[in-house]
């Protein structure tokens, strides 16, 4: 892992990294010592790891919950080279939606490939930033959805140190399986207007999730419209799990 | 209105009245005086107004938002006489739920015809106390779940001092209409296996709902066993509309 650079604004540090290939961002508060809570968060799909969103909730997730909070680019995302075969992938995908096929299907498919991919690199990026005297090996969560989710989904349920995940923008078509292998308390978002993910399949993925705990957040709205309070919610149960 | 009873206790005062024929109970920050947000809260089906759960919430309702809180008898609970139609319709209902008939339509009726008198009670109440000098004319929400979600979609939409409401553990059959009318920010209680109100119908109360702002908070569990997490996301809920 090397430290690339680094800057500090209001409280919170931020330093670029890269781990091999992947290119990434940690924020910690400012002057932190000693072991935190760890947040990874997945950026949305044509995304990357400084969107304004993602910067806007890791500023919070530091600043009101005095966590760690890394992000790196997926593959084909950010700073990172595209990939050949998703650009393949997308323009045959483009192609069906145009001859009548239903998108949501082809979504979940393409995000199953990319987390063959994300799920090691997150989780050797977890190893690498656990190592760094102000973070430490404490607690784990994870905030994804939309690409966030579809990649999210498999993570959770294949890393044990995560303790608690935030979820949604999602369907079930391609992680039911993996779903169900979840266990930690999930806070689920669900866009009731969604125009990318048919409600019925983002409340099949919430059914599959295999956790006792596990709260469904349904709002009003497309997409890309949750609600600002969601975020609020988001910190106290990151901070009820990983406090 | 007759204040029958007084009494404090950690913060809390409690005056037990009656208006008319109806039993209420008011709470309110001990010392409290002026206007102040109001909370009617409608009790659980076979419960009364001072069931322990509507004590533990109006307490913290108190104590944490400064709120008053009022609640009282729905008619053939507490403290109030039988009603023998209901009587008769309880032993019609149980005899064809018994002979194969669904559950659900049975009590969405029943609640519905309790809720022609509950709805001009509670608006007499609200008059009532809103004349205290320790309540005033402030912000009015309500709070009722099951019983009190079948009751209080037909009075949230009725009354236009209502301005947040929290709902749930209630499906659309009888009140869809009543709750397009409903237009204010609502929370949405769903428990995901709820032995009483089948799922579908739950999402279809809340896809009724005709409010702008609207969230739906699923847990799993039975019907009565809402996690205690969501009594705190109540209070943020009605802090942020009523405060």
């Amino acid at each position: 892992m090397h430290i690339t650079s680094e800057t500090s604004s209001g409280g919170v540090r931020e330093q670029l990294f890269t781990l091999g290939e992947i290119p990434g961002v940690l924020w910690t508060p400012e002057g932190a010592v000693g072991t935190r809570p760890l947040v990874l968060m997945g950026h949305g799909g044509g995304q990357h790891k400084k969107a304004p969103d993602v910067l806007t909730r890791a500023r919070r997730f530091v600043t009101e919950g005095g966590f760690a909070v890394v992000a790196v680019d997926v593959p084909a995302h950010g700073d990172r080279p595209k990939v050949e075969e998703y650009d393949r992938i997308a323009t045959e995908n483009q192609a069906r939606v145009t001859a009548g096929e239903e998108l949501a299907p082809l979504i979940a498919g393409f995000q199953a490939l990319v987390a063959r991919r994300t799920v090691p690199e997150w989780r050797a990026v977890l190893d690498a930033v656990q190592r760094l005297e102000h973070v430490g090996a404490g607690p784990v969560g994870y905030w994804g959805v939309s690409l966030g989710c579809g990649l999210g989904v498999p993570f959770v349920a294949a890393e044990p140190r995560v303790r608690a995940a935030v979820l949604g923008l999602g369907g079930a078509l391609a992680s039911a399986g993996d779903a169900a292998r979840i266990t930690v308390p999930v806070e689920f978002l669900v866009q009731w207007d969604d125009e990318r993910v048919p409600r019925a399949q983002s409340l099949a993925l919430f059914d599959a999730l295999g956790s006792a705990e596990k709260a469904l957040h349904a709002n009003p709205g497309r997409h890309g419209e949750v609600p600002a309070f969601e975020l609020d919610s988001t910190l106290r149960f990151f901070a009820r799990h990983l406090g």
